[in-house]
């Protein structure tokens, strides 16, 4: 927000905030473009130029924003899976018990399903390949990744104190990501929701800790 | 093999056997190569003729092995998958029990990483894009998926037959595949050895159950 230099007519007064709104509404529209795109086209079919048509962006305004490709699409995967990490808190608002263990396993894995995840796989392949963006990919999938493990340990109740703990969480998310590839080509819901829910349970007995606990 | 018609000359007779010797290592050779440079250079950089060349394989030999570029590349994963799959067989001879149970764990995590995964990875990533590529890719991922799954079942000493056992191993194979995922960018060995270690120790105490732990 910070200062205004110079002197400021009531008129220019009256647009200002509007102007940041626009502004902030400019950007969260190139992001979301961006994501969309890259889960369609892939790395090799998305531009800024491209993405900026898509938002009903023009393209100097979108290299305002970010000046480069690599600036657009890190920055969009970010603030999508920022997002949902927000809306996958409110979906639980408490910890959880065993009760809705399977609840929060399914919304774990639900991260790792639909155009977020398509956009982020294409991203990662992309930055395998070229070195001017596996950098930043690195770091962005080290925090987004840091992030949903807290997450992960939080709804799940997970004593991290406890031996293996922090190892089942992180498998359970590598689960989830696996699973995710295996639903890019083939609509994998069914299978997904056996394994899903037998590893719930499975979940229930490490998490609960008590030893020999078993199916319901 | 087949008939041969018509007069054969000792000479030719010599020559046969050798030259079919040649075609099939031709045929591999290429194989191999295609692998390579899909996991180098991804599904946009590969093609017949930068395989061929790699090779050390004429343009035209190339195309008689494989008339399209989707015919190589399917080929070629489906090759590398089945040569992996006779080699973790013959690492565990027999099916495993409790004892060996992680050494199996780690050994089809291994399958997720290295050079074929990548080249696979790359290969599912253009196929959910290009229309022509995906039915293909599709099906082959559904065979090797099954072999694997069938590997993982001996070698693990699963029952089948007893609840959650399926999908137990299936979330194995589903969590190897996004230990893979994880490993594209970054080494991420040591934190895969923790995770592998903590999930073959739940494996033991639901693929053994209470009872009825049988194992040769």
């Amino acid at each position: 927000m910070g200062g205004v230099s110079g002197a400021v007519h009531a008129a220019d007064r009256a647009e200002r905030v509007p102007k940041q709104d626009r502004s902030r509404a400019t950007r969260q529209r190139l992001l979301e473009a961006a994501v969309a795109c890259l889960a369609e086209h892939g790395w090799a079919g998305s531009t800024v130029a491209v993405v900026a048509e898509r938002a009903g962006v023009s393209r100097g305004a979108a290299q305002h924003h970010f000046p480069t490709r690599e600036d657009l699409f890190t920055a969009a995967v970010e603030y999508v899976a920022e997002e949902r990490s927000v809306a996958l808190r409110a979906l639980f608002p408490e910890r959880a018990g065993a009760d809705d263990r399977h609840a929060v396993v399914a919304a774990l894995v639900d991260l790792y399903t639909g155009p977020l995840f398509r956009a982020a796989l294409h991203l990662w392949v992309a930055a395998s390949d070229e070195e001017q963006l596996r950098g930043r990919v690195t770091e962005l999938e080290a925090r987004v990744g840091r992030e949903t493990h807290r997450i992960a340990v939080d709804l799940l109740g997970a004593d991290e104190s406890r031996p293996g703990a922090r190892e089942t969480v992180q498998g359970l998310l590598d689960m989830a990501r696996g699973l995710g590839l295996a639903n890019l080509l083939t609509d994998d819901a069914a299978r997904r929701e056996r394994v899903v829910e037998q590893w719930a349970r499975l979940l229930d007995g490490v998490l609960d800790g008590t030893p020999g606990r078993h199916h319901g």
